[in-house]
């Protein structure tokens, strides 16, 4: 097990990005969760459900254990069961943003995948943000969250399994992102997302007839960020 | 008769929820208005109409008596009269806030009730936010206000009574959102209105043909958050 | 002739107004002017062209001479002869403003008036906002300034004169407002266009079929805020 | 050569502007960037690659050899070689930007260069602003910002070369705007771009059959502004 200090170091990180997802306006009131995964993978850190940031400090933040699923303290957001599924669909995943921010929702209502329509998208997505399947009237009642979470995860089965950093539209709820670095870097990329979702709103409004881009710039684009040869940003971290 | 003191600390929380309405920029100037009730019913309290804020106090919030629809000091705000028929149509409302928000402006102005295109608005409004009959000339011109109420009331008989929380569009005017809790939790409700309102617009923009959410995901997300067995949020109150 | 008192202040407080459009974000940049005319009618007060804000003080507003055309000092806002058209089309018309808020501007480009789509309107501008006629190329050639100017003053020749306040698309430019109140109360009315130039193109976004408010309706809610019988704010001016 | 102090100058106000670009919400994170050229036109000065502005500081602005393209210290911005290709095309040109600002990008997805609808438009910039021509493969995999710098100058090989101010969409990508005054009105100059952009994509929704300005007000409102006989703004500079 993790000793206390590890875990107390944790819900601070998961506190920080959930004050940062909130002041970036992904999502009013108290929508939205930021969580993230201990080193040794046994424990889930997440936001505690419906509670206002001026009433919860670090330590409120809810761990979870990623087998059993229980929790001590407040409950952890409702959408726990879906970050458990996908923290175990990928090993390299360390943190997980869900929000509700305005244009990424529109297009999960609107049942659409995200179309990659320019270098703003594939930068930072490789191909269209995908969005989940259809849940059965069964798996909603049964138990929504868990099957959100395994369609994510369905999602990426052509591709062999989930990537260790991307974007997902849950079907008429909103966007995840995950990232293999930070749960601050998950928050980023879901600020990233909210803007491509809102840019590839006005491409169709201007051109609706428009089609994505061209395999050539896409791929161009992205592994110019990604992968072995990426050549944008710095080799080593500024400090 | 209530006691004074009660009556300014109702005074006191209609004028930080009026502050808290202007804050979000749920409208411009000095449009919107919020009302609460005292606990024996008998009195209104309501922001005067078409003040500045900077030249008000708590102490200027009008009293209303609920019988006569009288007050003294400064003239209540001209939706009074929509606010009174509300509270005297089910006893759990405590308070009522109107604004001049965005884009439910514009449904209202567009003649469309808000359909329920996801879980945001699931979780918070069950079923489409409705909007009221088209008013008759004669209504309009005898008395616009308070026939604005009575179609709000009028507005859901056929499900029995008013709820004790909700919204609902005034047609051609605007939002009017309403909680059993307190001012500032129905001006939350008319911060998420005003959310779901441009959510829902950018849907159909995304997709105009977009149908309305499933029954079953509907049900699931409204009661994960209200009745008997909700689990959204924390069992006890956070001090 | 004023004396040097009188200009003094007049120039503050056309200053402030321009501040205030300023800050509203009715514009970008230097954009937008705001003038006053003197007691006597003989002095116009106007921005100076093209400079910055944090550049200019009280005193540099240019003083115009209304017979003439003439100014001193720094050269008056382009816009200026617009101005002048309008104090002489109405004796009472004591401020006038004209920015390139961004939603005023797309109705203005897109050469149709501001229909009146819900009581948010009705209650500030009797009737859609109008647009003015198209210019010759030789009025164009001639003295664009000038013809913009004589081109509002027709838009009201039907109604028999222009009112004392009201609003105006100038067609493929942008807004003008005027009040007989304040250059404060004009900078208000800018603000307020805005707001309902951008609800109604949200209104004809999510109902392009959209008919224009009943008459009814319209004439209530003008008249509740204005006239001899208005019953909207307090009869007596707070301080 | 340039003496150091001169070259530490232009990365003082190269970092400036940079910061200006980001205040202005011109575009999210990271992205954008600016540059300027030295007096002798041998080195440009640009924004390092991928970096927080919380990190750098004036002495990180990289310095590039025009000639040869090889710089020291941090990488130049990934847009280098774009930059680079344009200060060749036009001897005048002192400062270049690029930024992803929302609308302006959504009209280069789109792949349409933006009408002239209005005054706003054409006080600025003459004409429609332009969108560069579709790359092919080979060109996007060998060197992307290398043909884009080649796309933008030969967009304007009809009109002779490229004027010393302006404004161009690179097709599926974002704006560039550049200027022969400083790095500051480059990004005034794309603020002006990302304004524009918005009112034309409102106009077109207003009015999706709206055509472009007559070249009569297109001309006149350009040339009121720029050329010999501008009359727009002060005769002399404001101190």
């Amino acid at each position: 097990m993790l000793n206390e200090k590890e875990l107390e170091l944790l819900q601070k990180e998961v506190y920080e990005a959930n004050l940062y997802l909130h002041n970036s306006k992904l999502a009013i009131h108290t929508w939205g969760n930021v969580s993230a995964i201990s080193k040794d993978r046994k424990y889930m850190v997440i936001k505690p459900s419906g509670v206002s940031y001026e009433l919860i400090k670090s330590t409120d933040m809810v761990i979870v254990d990623l087998e059993t699923g229980k929790s001590q303290g407040l409950n952890p957001s409702s959408d726990a069961p879906t970050h458990l599924l996908m923290y175990k669909a990928n090993d390299e995943i360390r943190a997980i943003v869900h929000t509700h921010s305005t244009h990424a929702v529109a297009w999960s209502q609107a049942e659409q995948a995200i179309p990659c329509f320019g270098t703003t998208h594939a930068d930072n997505f490789l191909g269209a943000v995908p969005i989940t399947r259809v849940l059965s009237g069964a798996e909603i009642v049964e138990n929504y969250e868990f099957y959100t979470g395994k369609a994510i995860v369905e999602a990426f089965q052509d591709q062999g399994s989930m990537p260790k950093n991307g974007a997902i539209l849950a079907r008429r709820h909103g966007p995840f992102t995950w990232s293999s670095k930070s749960p601050k870097d998950a928050v980023d990329l879901a600020i990233t997302l909210e803007e491509v979702a809102r840019m590839a709103m006005f491409t169709k409004m201007i051109n609706p007839s428009i089609s994505s881009l061209s395999k050539d710039l896409e791929s161009k684009h992205y592994y110019r960020k990604h992968g072995a040869n990426a050549y944008y940003g710095q080799a080593k971290k500024i400090k």
